[in-house]
């Protein structure tokens, strides 16, 4: 299991950053099939990044992602946005920290930060929104257990 | 809409090998996040223009692969090969070839050609070997009006 | 080659939106690799079709994005954004818009917009920022036939 | 860091399968976009996977890939096979086994499983063929260092 090696040093599944914000942190690889001619990882890698993010971010709150959906829930997402900073070389560790931005029954937001291992400096931030639909892809509410759930991180 | 531009070429959709096999054929170009570090198209990517070729031949018969899942029947791959012999550069041109190999009412294979758009070499050929299943996942029979429009290009 | 159907409407390679932008556009179809469980194109592909509506920019521009990088010019993203309107389907056809928002020796700024086949309504509308560097991912100034050329379009 | 959790029941960085052969294991979870329509993961993921697995396999034998295209040595596909026995789908943990078929100086081989987490039954099974090429992607012979560190797991 893709494991967190620095989640030893968190008393608990989350961590501070410096402008004091929840969040949870992993850490993940660049697969050789992710690079591109120009050498290093191509742009459309990190939103999926992004999205092995909140899937941790929604286990390690102990609501999976595929229990929001089989709850027949979806968080569709209505947009996307990446700032690149340091290009990600093949095979190169790196960390993903992901953040609940805002919660409403009808919108989610999440934030991202993508750190390098050692010195945790930023290689790319970003953020995406989702709309809650329900198996019908009708705009829907999340119930209140699965929004205290998500809320987990931030409190 | 993607149009194999030697396509007028054909008294029909379909043409004949130097071996005297009917198949269907369509132009393509290499994307950039389709290459990888070594400057080529990355091999995973050869799957992707096969599945993109039996679409391309269901609709040319007549039978859009989209129609046959909404009839219930899906194709599984069960089985893919692929034998890369030149590499394939970002945004080079090249055509994609589909032929249907073999079908039973229960397993449908097909076997793929990708040849250069001037001199139509061998850049790669490959096959695929797929079980039919209903949308429960349970193997079942294509009727035989899915299996005449699938052999069309055969005779 | 992908060619767009409606190019022949226009009286050269770019139109005039709504808003009296130049744009170029050309037609592209969802692959069935490209739909994730929800059943719609997943949303990092978006960013795949923003990446395919450049080089066919820079094409139409008598400019091709290849050519670019052979002159030691590369056009690195460093900032990518999506809004996601509606949902895209399997084998669904879709138009690519692309415009050049803004151009300077050392940064390219490209916007686009997908839209549905038959009512051009908005699927999806984004942005990239580019720099530029040099072979060695060095910060450098892009050449004024190379600026001209991606101009074209504009004027 | 991806880790295997059963790394621990192995005395060293190999294990010994049914039929004696050595190989090296290791984790990995299906992510969202590896999804399609279907529900499950798209077969042009597993040639992906088997990618990682040779990654690790190198790795583990303590000539990290990267390390050997540094040198100048490059592992280019030549065949890609996969038999696909069950359905993988969102999220679920698997173990990828990575074995080492065949080498000579300009040819390796290596052959994967995909087994299921707890009672490793067979998920999918593959081979890659590969060639030895430097950088301007001639043929040429791996040397004897890089050959032994890759048999290690062999003995």
């Amino acid at each position: 299991m893709r494991k967190s090696q620095s989640s030893a040093n968190f008393s608990n599944k989350t961590a501070l950053n410096k402008e004091g914000k929840n969040f949870i942190e992993f850490e993940e690889k660049v697969r050789y099939s992710e690079t591109d001619q120009m050498g290093v990882a191509h742009n459309k890698n990190y939103f999926e990044w992004f999205e092995i993010g909140r899937t941790e971010y929604c286990r390690r709150n102990n609501i999976p992602y595929k229990d929001i959906e089989a709850q027949g829930y979806y968080l569709v997402v209505v947009e996307a946005f990446c700032k690149y900073k340091k290009p990600l070389r093949y095979d190169q560790e790196f960390f993903i920290r992901v953040f609940l931005k805002n919660i409403t029954p009808k919108k989610v937001e999440f934030s991202y930060e993508l750190v390098t291992k050692e010195e945790k400096k930023l290689i790319a931030s970003g953020h995406t929104v989702h709309i809650v639909t329900n198996s019908k892809a009708k705009t829907c509410s999340l119930p209140p257990h699965i929004i205290s759930s998500l809320k987990a991180s931030l409190t």
